[in-house]
């Protein structure tokens, strides 16, 4: 940790799901109401749980370059499409339901201090997201949550997803600024690092329910990330406002 | 004009210099300061309208080939250079003053109506910014304004400046929707009309002082183009908020 963690800073670049958003509770919370008003009995938590399971390996099929570029909405879909198979629904999916599904991760709820917390933050300091989210999802969510921000930054707009150091280099050009004086804020520490290696400074905030009672991963700082935040108002009194 | 003006409208962008800021009478105050402070003797407004006139032959370069994709910040600079030379101050001119020249661009004033305007559109559609000035000038003057914005889309995504389609399309896809779903608001006929050609809707706001008392051209909407406003309050008005 440094003596003067905000001294040169500009701007600060927040992880969405997960980090600023409750993703798990939210789908858990849709997807049962849907249930319930269409007699589906499936397990919602299960379901929520396998449809960002499947988020990775869809990314790296992407960031290996073995498909074109394909938004976060497309690869929200065809999971959706492979899961509602496998938990025996797909029968009762049209059109209309795919699209609802899908705009789901467009509507999530900030866990309680997202938007106290922003709000401080960006009386000083630029705010934007930087998420593997397309920009319409961003700023539906920045809309619906909703988030202070500033500025969407997105991977779309790189049309490489993070971990990918086109993103992190990408969101400081744009920026029009240094890495130096570029924060990420994240509740996961390969992104972290992953912007670290790019010269980003970083933030961790402990999100320990994010997956779930039984998260076992990302509940505390990985060494080298430079501070570390019980959530974002602990963030903003650590940087001094 | 249409009967339901806002059927089906997902999202506005708006033309920022002159739709949104008065980028004369802002220089015009900065300059005179600047000049009173430094005890520099040189016609303020003549040099803003110069800077200002310099603009559309600057972009034009990088429009048709003749250079490759450059900033609005590094246009503005390299025309500041020329002018400053010109105003017969450029002996003046340090590192620091040319940074602070080209930065007042990014603290324009908003007119009037402008908060109160895209306050009240905000409640019903997604605001945006559809600029040729750069994403990092957007979002300062966003902050500065401030400018009621979810969402900062800029010539620079593109590498593309308006007239060109390119920047038309490229905000509509960004947008995750179709044209007719997003309406261009500006002051300027080319813009509305370069907009409609790729089939979004279109708004002209009156802004007859933009360029000083004896403005002659873009004093009302020309034929072709679907609304015409005296202001922001005003086309939310005749949009239905």
């Amino acid at each position: 940790m440094s003596a003067a963690p905000a001294a040169g800073l500009e701007a600060l670049v927040f992880d969405t799901f997960g980090t600023l958003v409750d993703w798990r509770s939210s789908l858990i919370d849709d997807l049962t109401a849907f249930g319930r008003r269409n007699g589906i009995d499936v397990d919602w938590a299960a379901f929520a749980d396998a449809w960002r399971h499947a988020y990775v390996p869809s990314m790296d099929r992407v960031r290996y370059g073995e498909r074109p570029w394909a938004s976060l909405d497309t690869l929200h879909g065809e999971s959706f499409d492979e899961l509602a198979e496998r938990f025996g629904f797909a029968g009762r999916v049209d059109d209309a339901t795919r699209r609802w599904f899908v705009l789901r991760w467009h509507e999530l709820r900030p866990w309680p201090d997202t938007v106290s917390g922003l709000t401080r933050l960006r009386t000083r300091w630029i705010t934007g997201t930087l998420s593997n989210g397309g920009v319409r999802l961003l700023t539906d969510l920045a809309r619906f949550a909703p988030l202070p921000m500033d500025v969407i930054l997105s991977a779309e707009l790189f049309r490489h997803y993070k971990r990918d150091p086109e993103v992190y280099r990408g969101a400081v050009e744009l920026l029009g600024t240094t890495p130096e004086r570029v924060m990420l804020v994240a509740a996961h520490n390969d992104d972290l690092l992953a912007a670290k290696a790019e010269g980003l400074r970083t933030a961790f905030i402990a999100r320990p329910t994010e997956y779930g009672p039984q998260q076992t991963r990302n509940l505390a700082a990985d060494e080298g990330v430079e501070l570390a935040a019980r959530d974002l108002n602990d963030l903003a009194r650590q940087l001094g406002v």
